[in-house]
């Protein structure tokens, strides 16, 4: 239905009708909320109150004025437009329109550090400005995707019903919607989230790789073996897509269609932004970046055609039974990757929420992915039941689950590695994730080396394992050490 | 000597005479060079000539009036201060004291970002900026860093003879200076010079760890291993004091030094801006980034205790003959690993090149690295003659020479990463780089499968094998495929 414009009719208001936009008005709107809807161009809002217009209560705005004044105080605006200058653009245009307590959501995929920013201009003005990371694509904004707030918690409040309502559901019930933290706190998990679909898809394509190329099985039968694992602790979205995407035959070519489609993955950003700022945060994050560099080493044909005649082996073929037991050992692998992975997106969580003083709940991080999002999985209730069990764990492998099924499958893993690495199979991800286990259990690591020549050729000390304090060693003289503290 | 201050007599000044600073003056007026020197605090600037002044012609400044008075014309200034806020600072200082055509040199550590802002900046003011990475350390700057400039031809036409005396000397007497390129180039290259030395670093700790904890070997046994290899291939300025450090007795305690270096290695922030640079430029730094996470993973002392239990083998110690063996076969896994991440780099700077038009000799940058910085090696001379070779060659590892010698090191070097992870050796640089190596030459990446999830879930399309175009695949409905081309 579509309404004439009056006064504080409507509960909530979006604004940029793009897809995102639109289906997430639609949501709202079949949720029974009256939605105002708004657009630069008109012709996408009379599109959508034409087409859509049976679903629910629509309010269509020409202007920016008329879309503020549909809104119930205090109001609540959604933004959805592309990240960067055009989201500030329309803060700019709506922000002299509101009054002090209205709330602006911006649901595009802002940085988190521009989050901040524009929260805490916000705020200086007296309104509320929340960040939302919503993941789960078109289809999550439509149907219920995974909603991640940052920002007051006053405003979350009063979101809350409509988020909830519209959220995807978990098992339980569960809406997965929670308040992530302040200012940036939700647009930073979003991102995070992201980086962790680049890990875990790079880990599913690896695992395929292995079974094609040593295990010798042909795209239809690795989709079967995806289909089984995914009956058991690998069950997600992304390992059911695999098995569709890989029992899918090319019409034009009767080809598996996985065969036709051009080894060059692309990406939009959001792994790159999650591994520069795990680099700031000091947080090593190796299985996202290792997926980020496979996305951009498949694009360099350049450098990929002038490595192609280097020597190496490529592959084998199993037997039956040899095959079998390989794509066994191949689950481990993925699996213990996948915790070691996630271990590291948590990491990251921790480590930022410390650095801006968010409080987020890794626990309730877990629980919003549960459902809607593109890393949805059965896994995530574990993940959140293991930080609800002990909300200082200090990572995801200290969690005696966890801790029990990756010791259990690394055995499985190192040989996976190992025939990997002899029949030439690149496995980044796997065995940046094993190198990131085994440093984390060593008792003792090399870096004592790496401190010891950075004392020698730039007199940058070291500490003692035996006593407190900072050292040099005086390289250039008689080899004495010096006390290096002031 | 020190000289009353009069115009025009100094050929050169050097203002902020930390240490770095410090060595730069003493080592240009060694040259024969008038060195007109300051700093905010004029102490350091009469200590300096106190300490100092027998060694050449210094003209101490008190004010920047009194230096920028004291040089020829066009005038020299080097400004070796605190990166960042304070380059600004004296850059702000000294600018309205200059005549167009004078030349301002930044020696210090700065991000090449900045040093193109500064550059764009003077330009517009008529003064050439020239941000010149210097590597070597304090030692360096006063006999011999690698110097490398970036900034209008012209200055480094009026630069060049000082910093050709006072830069170091390859093997074959070539001072190690070169222009290498328009405003941030120099400083660009100089980051990624200290990108590849963490990557250097931790390969040789790797080496280390697996000749331990594989081997078996002591310290002092392994000293003796890389005192042998620097005889060969690996010879380096990092694994002669790899040799020396681990054959250092702790005096305290007799025992190895490496023993009672605590193991938690630290970091400046090139590593880092290296890597995050890098995925701006979209060009795969595996090997830097392993190394960068190495070091912020060995500080995470509250991980490592959390993680410290986790189960997995840990090392064995072999027999004398097979230690032997194992020994060689670690020399070659670490060759081959170090061109991979010396590949990584160069990959990096002809990107970087393509994006900013600098037009940078990849020959050139090898060359001015053979002597002065900490990666100094004969190997670099060898990466000089491959790109004198073929100015075009797309990647390092397409040389033949490199090609030839990592295909005969590739066993040993698969042997070797299984071996580590077989007994639980943490090796992130090893398998790095064997598998950027095994993605670069492998003719087919899953990468397609990625690429096809990307289009289930997101409806990101891709193109095809065997004809041009984009497409979409109807995965939601019947599966057909449509043109996703406008």
């Amino acid at each position: 239905m579509s309404n004439p414009v009056t006064s504080n009719q409507a509960q909530i208001g979006v604004t940029g009708l793009a897809v995102m936009g639109r289906n997430l008005a639609r949501n709202l709107a079949r949720h029974g909320y009256t939605v105002a809807v708004h657009n630069r161009t008109a012709a996408r809002t009379r599109a959508l109150v034409e087409e859509f217009g049976h679903e629910g209560d629509f309010v269509p705005a020409g202007t920016a004025e008329e879309f503020v004044a549909a809104l119930e105080r205090p109001r609540r605006l959604v933004i959805m437009v592309k990240a960067g200058g055009p989201t500030d653009a329309v803060i700019e245009e709506f922000a002299p329109l509101l009054d002090e307590g209205d709330i602006v959501v911006d649901g595009g995929n802002a940085h988190f550090a521009d989050t901040r920013r524009r929260e805490r201009a916000l705020r200086e003005r007296g309104i509320h400005f929340v960040g939302a990371g919503v993941s789960g694509g078109e289809e999550g904004a439509l149907n219920g995707p995974s909603i991640m707030p940052g920002g007051p918690v006053e405003a979350w409040e009063a979101l809350r019903p409509l988020l909830e309502d519209i959220a995807a559901k978990a098992a339980d019930g569960t809406p997965c919607t929670a308040h992530i933290g302040p200012d940036g706190a939700g647009h930073f998990v979003k991102m995070v989230h992201n980086g962790i679909e680049y890990a875990d898809m790079q880990l599913i394509a690896e695992a395929y790789d292995l079974l094609r190329t040593v295990a010798g099985y042909e795209p239809a039968r690795i989709a079967e073996v995806f289909r089984t694992w995914s009956t058991g602790r690998l069950d997600s979205y992304l390992v059911g897509i695999t098995a569709e995407v890989l029992a899918h035959t090319d019409a034009a070519t009767g080809r598996p269609f996985v065969d036709v489609v051009a080894d060059a993955a692309e990406q939009k950003g959001t792994g790159r932004w999650t591994v520069q700022t795990a680099l700031d945060l000091g947080v090593p994050v190796s299985g996202i970046a290792e997926a980020v560099f496979a996305r951009s080493l498949s694009g360099h044909t350049g450098l990929r055609e002038a490595a192609a005649g280097l020597p190496g082996p490529r592959g084998r073929a199993l037997d039956e039974g040899e095959a079998a037991r390989f794509a066994d050992r191949v689950e481990q692998a993925l699996y213990a990757s996948k915790v070691v992975s996630y271990a590291q997106g948590w990491n990251m969580v921790r480590a930022a929420s410390e650095e801006y003083g968010w409080d987020v709940d890794p626990g309730a991080v877990a629980a919003v992915w549960r459902g809607g999002c593109i890393i949805r999985a059965a896994f995530l209730d574990r993940v959140r039941a293991a930080f609800a069990a002990d909300p200082a764990l200090p990572t995801l492998l200290a969690d005696p689950g966890f801790a029990e099924e990756v010791g259990g499958a690394q055995q499985a893993w190192r040989e996976t590695v190992a025939e990997a690495v002899r029949h030439g199979v690149p496995v980044p991800g796997f065995s940046a994730a094993l190198a990131s286990y085994d440093a984390l259990r060593a008792g003792r690591l090399p870096a004592s080396l790496v401190q010891a020549q950075r004392d020698y050729f730039g007199a940058h000390t070291y500490r003692r394992t035996d006593r407190a304090g900072s050292y040099h060693t005086l390289w250039g003289g008689d080899r004495s050490e010096v006390s290096a503290d002031i």
